[in-house]
């Protein structure tokens, strides 16, 4: 029943009985920490040979590059070929980096910061802004937050980010720089940029002629029911005569192991004159051996993604339970909207409007820690506190049961709350 | 026989001589590249177990975190400790980075452009300047360049940098923001900074607050004949009342594998808050499974130490045999003046001004190839044209023996023709 049509006794009725089930959970001791997309145990059991397939005796590239000493600045080429099929980019084009595409993407931004894309270093331009589509990566916002870079939201919607706002912006601000997206399984809510809205990212007039996308695409290949489309950005924007425009990245953090993997950058042939430049004086070269174990776990394309098949048959049931419980406990309330994505590491959840943080700090103090209210947004601050977003890779399908249900309960409490004090 | 005491005709003699040994060395076909710091094949195999020693069952911190997930962005403490010792710092105060510490100095220096240490960005207080220590190592001279800071040569001694000349320059500049610094076994002579220069280092006047001494350690633990002393700049500037002043680097590219090993940074605790805050924003974390290959290959310090050893007895011999030639080729000559390191990568040779390039031309020609001529210096321009750097660490005995031998035979021509244009 829709709980902004219930009476005030049913209100309190429904009130009374969600706290009673509140604290009986609250009084079985539960521990479990959702704030982070983190692959489970069972997860990083599907990569066991990365441990082995790497030898003193056999340390070597398919040119024969000893990986055991320096050299290959850019990556060994297999390896730059398959992240190239991966992202849709010339293999030309692809550097591989060390253990963080937040690493990489940091850099390409302090970079420009201090030496520009093409034009003059943005630094000495005035006052950096970047797009930032909401709910999004808490840790996107923190590298512009950190560079000093001003954040502008532009709100989500199922197709990407709203592309009226962003045209309009990107048109009439040439201090407007760089957009940040998540563009397949977009961090927090799953969605895929339409077509459409690639085409019209790739084509739209920008007032900075060095505008840059900074394309996120962590979730490439972390599909959950078979591969889903996503138009090249690369392809588009070369189309529309704005090659430059975007910089493509992606990461094996959660293909093989969070934090031992490897990214990679990718973009045009120009743009990628400057950041070789650049990388060559910045590193002597990335971990080739490191590399060679991808190498020797995915020859193709095509292995990587059965591989990423095992990842889905594990995580599918995690995505099901939470919206199960979802549909079971707050379907028909009003009380919420939920994402049910194809693929990704998240789930977005809106409340009512001033809900989020409560219903979060209430599920802490049952022992239940969910990613901070407010992080999906830029400065941490989400100006409705609604947005809520949920984790549920990590644990088991049993946990992650009890812990929606938890979540569920105290976002009716706090909702029938307000809806009194509102009323 | 000196040279500059020859006749016209004892010369001609000489440089005949000289040339019909030049080209049978040519005639040979020789193919060798001696341009950078490599280990050799047999160093490589001192690690073998690096490949084995991590296993998906035992990927686990001493403290028991899970080495295949995220988390721990400054590295497990025990690596952090073993860096700490060797470093002189406090392990508080140090930060395991990915797999070259260029890239740490890198970020270090454009995050200081950028955020300033402790100041306003350096980039916003004009035109930044380092002193760089010359003979010095290339690639430091790079991030320079690309960041657009001015490099003012500073004259080496057999003690480290001239003192009376850095000391002159820091008080009176404030935008001489940093300085170079290879304290141990420097890049290219293999000096060691004597007590005296380090506590000058520590304790001088300077002009800019936010001065900083970027301190590259890389040859902390690769000497050649036992540990050798150098004074902990940490200590001497915590001492003399600048305890930010310093910052610290080491890794251990060339102690297990070339590009496959971790670094550090290490630094006072005021300077770490800054570079944490930072660090955290541009990475999620560190490659932990190669953290823990590294704690299971050294232990202690006293184990990395004995591994240092092997390292020492099969670079010994080429040491010697490069200075056996110098001494055999070269030696009352008076053509050129070479230095006898005890430790690190390289051995420096000064010829008479001007026959730098030609020499490394010329053997360049007849097959071997040298670190071009002028590398040593800011913008890769040898105001004498005399400094050439020796890497004497890859080839086998008998191959550095002949690479030697042509390169004398090269500078020796060179030298010939120029004193008898010069007379």
């Amino acid at each position: 029943m829709r709980f902004d049509k219930m009476t005030k006794a049913e209100l309190s009725d429904a009130l009374k009985s969600e706290q009673a089930r509140y604290d009986e959970l609250k009084g079985r001791g539960l521990k479990l920490n959702m704030s982070r997309g983190i692959p489970s145990l069972e997860q990083l059991a599907l990569s066991k040979e990365f441990f082995h397939n790497v030898d003193f005796e056999n340390a070597f590239a398919e040119d024969g590059t000893d990986c055991r000493n320096y050299g290959v600045p850019f990556g060994l080429p297999e390896l730059r070929k398959l992240f190239a099929g991966i992202m849709g980019a010339d293999a030309d084009n692809v550097i591989i980096g060390g253990n963080s595409s937040l690493n990489l993407m940091f850099d390409m931004i302090s970079q420009a910061m201090l030496l520009g894309f093409g034009g003059e270093p943005w630094l000495k331009q005035g006052k950096i802004k970047f797009l930032c589509p909401a709910p999004g990566y808490d840790r996107h916002f923190k590298v512009c937050e950190t560079l000093g870079i001003e954040m502008i939201t532009v709100p989500m919607t199922v197709h990407g980010p709203d592309m009226d706002t962003v045209e309009r912006l990107v048109a009439s601000d040439d201090m407007i720089k760089g957009m940040w997206c998540v563009p397949k399984y977009s961090n927090p809510q799953g969605y895929i940029y339409s077509d459409e809205t690639v085409k019209r990212l790739a084509s739209m007039k920008t007032a900075a002629a060095d505008f840059r996308i900074f394309w996120d695409n962590a979730y490439v290949v972390h599909s959950l029911y078979g591969d889903d489309h996503l138009a090249s950005i690369i392809d588009e924007c070369a189309a529309a005569g704005n090659p430059d425009r975007p910089i493509v990245f992606a990461s094996t953090s959660k293909i093989v192991y969070a934090g031992a993997g490897v990214s990679a950058v990718a973009s045009s042939a120009d743009n990628m004159k400057l950041i070789k430049a650049r990388i060559t004086t910045q590193t002597i070269g990335p971990d080739k051996i490191n590399e060679l174990r991808h190498m020797r776990m995915f020859k193709t394309e095509a292995e990587l993604k059965a591989h990423m098949e095992k990842h889905a048959a594990i995580l599918r049931p995690k995505f099901e339970a939470v919206i199960d419980v979802f549909e079971r406990e707050l379907g028909g309330t009003g009380l919420a909207e939920w994402t049910n994505p194809r693929g990704g590491y998240f789930i977005s959840v809106d409340t009512l409007d001033g809900c989020a943080s409560e219903t979060v700090a209430m599920c802490k103090e049952a022992g239940v820690v969910f990613t901070p209210a407010g992080a999906t947004y830029p400065y941490g601050k989400d100006p409705w506190d609604k947005n809520i977003r949920i984790a549920p890779t990590s644990p088991s399908v049993d946990e992650l049961k009890l812990a929606m249900e938890l979540f569920c309960i105290a976002l009716k409490i706090v909702s029938a709350k307000k809806i009194i004090e509102n009323a």
